[in-house]
């Protein structure tokens, strides 16, 4: 194992210690609780958008706490949930009267702690509401999760849903669009390396010299098949046909072609031009697009396809200003 | 060899094809030629910008080209340098009567090839400067470089004299300028894997499990020593003392901890976490950052460190509203 890193243990602290340093003006590390807050103060009246999960998937989630988006993002150890008294912390910190969404991936820790943690903070008189992403069409049920996995619909509703707060919609309404953001967006990813967990030392699974295996969840979790490396334009439809085989996508979409982590921007913009004709000939417009590392896998090679149907408001709220390390324009 | 292409003969061409489907808002491509273009029509009387080189460094250069930074880029083959007919086409169609800037990496071939293309448009009318990046403090002379390389400053000068053409200033002044950047800017860099360069199909060089190469250039050419992989904290001390070592940088500084291309996020976080505090203790201040893939190695894991001494000046050029698909704040 190779890593730019001290010890396998102190990665997630030490990491943050090096967040804290560089982004002083747009963010706040409680570096004890390992919770990343926005810098600025509060505004009065506005919901606060929380989340959190694993760490290793970075810039999400902690790459995107700033003005327009996240208010906070609980950090768990490399791939493992935060703990419920990580998300009661921040959603204390974070509550301005007006209640707290949580966006919660769908893996069983995360959906548990975050739950617990509602039901905590809620004892305590905030008013919190939850969603759970479930956008990977790979596989129902997997290795770390009960039905489908959340993955880059992720970065695109933490995104929304924060304009929507800044805008000062309330919670019930933050909520409901978040639901519809869920029920109208999908994921499929490919890897063609594992990647190595720290504590682990050795890589999560193996790949032979010539083989990809398509639908891989973001930790690594079993696809849907293992087959031979293709060309581009051949892993380009193994990823368009399960999305558009689990939900009509004719119209503007808002596309996302992410890196796993160790896969170069060359061959992202080289997916995307491959995949981007392919909407187009099923009717599919792209309104709006990220190419680039948004939600990775520590150094796993490969990329991953997201599209999510985008009416008016929702392209409104995605072109909304938002400052954030990961994610910052019209600022 | 496992990538995200359809043949290593068509890599760039089929990438910028990405390239154009992804910000035909922001960039325009010419696709016969390799050259990105800003989508926005010239502003009358200001310099314009042009940068290039090969490709494999992504987003250098070609996604620098936007508002605030460059006006075009002429991508070669990867690690291959354009041919002085991209050059030329582009520096005939950004002109406006005010000139164009050449920032140049300090490579043989792209310098020979941008000098003659340089005297191709002088002789046509176009006023024409160019200035020649060799930041690297690593090694003098190296594989494909009289002198030391050009390397990370290289993102800094195309912001900084981007935004100094932007508010108008003029040919004369913003050569000046960047020569002042070079002048004061280093970096210093470290590779733990090789890359491999589609057409050659396999690594460039090779690294035993537990080894580390101090000093790596962009391209893989050799650097200052082998050595064994260190802790984080080890490797941060042994990029900022050769860089210390070179120039004085006592005072503001903008410092970027950029990732060769396959190393994740959390590990450049770490390792700025690690670097910034060995500057403080040298009375050097950090007035802005980057940390993240800003001049990449294909998929090369590794990172490298580039200081620039900032004054009041170049801090507000650094600041002012850039929009590129790889920078962009302020717009």
């Amino acid at each position: 194992m190779k890593k730019l890193i001290n010890d396998a243990e102190h990665v997630v602290a030490d990491s943050l210690r090096g967040v804290a340093a560089a982004h002083p003006g747009v963010q706040r590390v409680d570096l004890d609780n390992k919770i990343v807050y926005r810098a600025q103060p509060k505004q009065a009246g506005r919901v606060a958008v929380i989340s959190g999960g694993g760490s290793g998937h970075e810039p999400l989630h902690s790459g995107y706490v700033g003005e327009g988006m996240l208010d906070a993002a609980c950090c768990g150890e490399v791939f493992t949930s935060p703990v419920p008294d990580q998300m009661v912390a921040a959603t204390k910190q974070v509550d301005n009267g007006a209640g707290v969404l949580q966006i919660v991936k769908n893996y069983t820790g995360d959906v548990m702690n975050f739950d617990m943690a509602s039901e905590l903070s809620q004892a305590d008189g905030i008013d919190v509401e939850s969603v759970i992403v479930n956008d990977d069409v790979a596989v129902e049920d997997s290795l770390y999760t009960a039905g489908r996995r959340g993955v880059g619909l992720t970065v695109l509703l933490e995104k929304i849903a924060g304009a929507a707060a800044e805008e000062g919609r309330d919670l019930a309404s933050i909520k409901q669009l978040s639901e519809k953001v869920i029920a109208t967006g999908r994921s499929y990813g490919c890897a063609l390396t594992p990647c190595t967990v720290p504590a682990a030392g050795k890589p999560s699974f193996e790949l032979a010299d010539d083989e990809m295996e398509l639908g891989i969840g973001i930790h690594g979790e079993p696809g849907r098949k293992r087959v031979k490396m293709g060309t581009a334009a051949q892993i380009a439809a193994e990823l368009v046909d399960p999305v558009l085989a689990d939900l009509d996508f004719t119209g503007p979409v808002i596309a996302m072609v992410n890196g796993m982590g160790a896969t170069p921007l060359i061959e992202l913009y080289l997916m995307y031009g491959e995949i981007e004709p392919l909407l187009a000939a099923r009717g599919i417009t792209v309104a709006r697009n990220l190419v680039g590392n948004y939600i990775t896998s520590l150094d796993m090679a490969g990329c991953s396809l997201t599209l999510l149907r985008a009416d008016d408001d929702l392209v409104r709220l995605w072109d909304a200003p938002v400052n954030t390390p990961g994610l910052r324009w019209g600022i």
